[in-house]
């Protein structure tokens, strides 16, 4: 398998779709090991999944692959540090599959400034201040020097709820991109020996001649697998569902489907219902980090007084380190506290969770009763305890 | 054992004392289990070693006995939670033998204001500025609410250099403290249905007189232990260990003797030589957060640009999850990035180096090689990598 993997593409196998709803299961394989989909993936913006060991990672947690973003790891520590390791995973010591994003999203929402021209864009570090240029070229070089196994074309995100005009051109820019983006891709080879996978983005924001548009370009390019980006970012929910329900019967069924940015735990579960495989957030560790924990029976705010002293575990359902050695008291103690291990243990539960989540709605949609199990989960997670 | 430890005192057993130097090898017997010496003991300040899981203490560091403080878990979560919990082992799950500090340290160092009279300390709290009155009877009954295994006499810490009338009248205004410490414990039983030990602290400055005064009028109350206050607040290093040099000898040979708040590694080893059995400090600790790291061939400060591309384990021959699995680059950028996951290294890097110093150093004696082995290791630990 190892010996496959290093020398070929990026391969999904899909094993089955729910009977109920459009669900699926698969395996992706890469050079860094198997993904069992539908699967979340930590966001680990510039090399770390924030206050979680490596380890932890995969004993804990049981995360099967990581994001890396390449706005940031550009920036700091930089693709010449990067190189000289020998890429990302030799850089941080995680040896399974990364998934690198392409910064377009962050040198929107994060550069001082920023100037978007056909060529690509121009911004403003947030750190120093200092000029810089991301072009479809360029950020294909970049995640061949990160050494990602899945990247990501480099795209223009619009802002939530952008009009038609402003949509369609955004589009076309971004096709105009992604062609910019395979060409470059296919005219280079990866720098550590494993081949690596480009995902195109579908855009069109929620106007669904757009995202038909776009996802037809998209699949059109016959690539390993396809992205919905644009979605989550404002949005009314139901919206964000209407767009995903409607792309992904235009993706090509034997690609996995990865839903950029998204999302609750609820989410998650609405999203794999509509057939998406693939999901990424900050918010089980960003949330963490504000003491909002996600459970198995529902949300917990532990800044909450009540908590002071619920010497219960975190979720003893849940099961794990984090989830079960520690008490909310003691939890609530350390966020209050502002203690850096308040952070480790949240991140460590509510990581652990979603990636219990998926884990679960995979047995679910495997034994044929994920929808029922489904409504009975959104219900819970809507909860707050 | 267990049932012994439970329900009897504290007990020490010397094993050997080495032939060159005063250094000592015991074993220390409490209810949560046995504490091979000499030893140090992380800081744990609010009922959490910073930045570490209580699970890696106990597996990548090897840690035998932690701290608690007073001051810090009297304000926060405050007594009534600890009670409700079962003590500070029931509330932040570790299980191992916990030792607390009087407070007294806290109250002159960190508390807003504070007024020293005959019958205690009036302070205000460093987070809320409320006030708070610590007495040698209150500060007993809050560290039985704690439940620590050793727990500490309040006594007034002087500021260093103190003069010579300022340090007798506090030591005095100390041994009737300390008096009044020993006659409360003695009257009061343990919460929790295992034994506490209370360790009175030998004070007098830099006055050998007044630490023969103090060691004896410490050494007459015949408790299980004994600590050595006031020292590496300030004063010259020299004077540190003429001082350490001068009252060891003073204290009963049978007993164990906790040097408080010190120190750097090297500090360590020259103690263990003068015969001190226990240390604590925040060192290990504080210093990872700020990139300092103390490693077998000398210390690093990791946000020197040499580190950058050094892809090279932190400290290879040290050994362990952290020092092993994660490169100098690596922790650099986290470091340099204000990544969490930088001080969670570093802390736990730091700490892991921290015991297998003074579990080398009791090799070294039980061998009868310690002398020669401290002289090469302070050569080492000198250097400035």
């Amino acid at each position: 398998m190892l010996f496959f993997s290093y020398f070929c593409h990026m391969k999904f196998t899909l094993h089955t779709t729910d009977v109920h709803t459009r669900a699926r299961v698969g395996t992706i394989e890469t050079a860094h090991g198997n993904i069992e989909t539908p699967i979340f993936m930590p966001v680990g913006t510039a090399g770390t999944v924030k206050a979680v060991h490596q380890r932890d990672l995969v004993q804990d947690i049981q995360a099967q692959i990581i994001l890396g973003n390449t706005y940031h790891l550009y920036l700091r520590p930089g693709l010449d540090i990067l190189q000289q390791a020998g890429g990302l995973h030799k850089f941080n010591g995680w040896e399974k599959p990364i998934l690198t994003d392409s910064g377009g999203y962050q040198v929107y929402s994060l550069a001082a400034t920023r100037k978007i021209k056909e060529e690509g864009v121009t911004f403003s570090s947030h750190i120093d201040g200092s000029k810089h240029v991301f072009t479809p070229e360029s950020v294909m070089d970049t995640q061949r020097k990160i050494g990602a196994d899945i990247i990501m074309a480099f795209d223009e995100c619009p802002p939530a709820m952008s009009d038609y005009t402003y949509t369609r051109k955004s589009m076309e820019l971004t096709h105009r991109w992604l062609q910019r983006c395979v060409n470059r891709f296919d005219a280079t080879t990866s720098l550590y020996g494993y081949a690596q996978t480009l995902f195109p983005i579908v855009q069109g924001g929620i106007f669904k001649d757009l995202r038909a548009e776009s996802a037809s370009f998209a699949s059109a390019l016959d690539r390993e697998g396809y992205a919905i980006g644009g979605l989550a970012v404002g949005e009314p929910i139901d919206v964000m569902y209407e767009m995903v329900d409607f792309v992904c019967p235009l993706l090509p069924a034997n690609k996995p489907r990865y839903l950029m940015g998204v999302g609750t735990p609820a989410n998650v579960l609405e999203n794999i219902a509509l057939g998406v495989d693939m999901f990424d957030c900050v918010m089980p560790t960003r949330n963490a980090r504000n003491g909002m924990l996600f459970t198995t029976e529902g949300t917990i705010n532990i800044k909450n007084k009540k908590w002071e002293n619920d010497f219960s575990p975190i979720d003893a359902t849940l099961g794990g380190y984090a989830s079960t050695h520690y008490t909310k008291a003691y939890l609530r103690h350390l966020i209050q506290a502002g203690e850096m291990l308040g952070a480790m243990i949240a991140s460590n539960h509510n990581l652990t969770f979603y990636l219990w989540l998926v884990r679960e709605a995979r047995l679910q949609i495997l034994a044929g009763t994920f929808h029922t199990w489904k409504t009975s989960m959104v219900e819970k997670l809507s909860r707050r305890m």
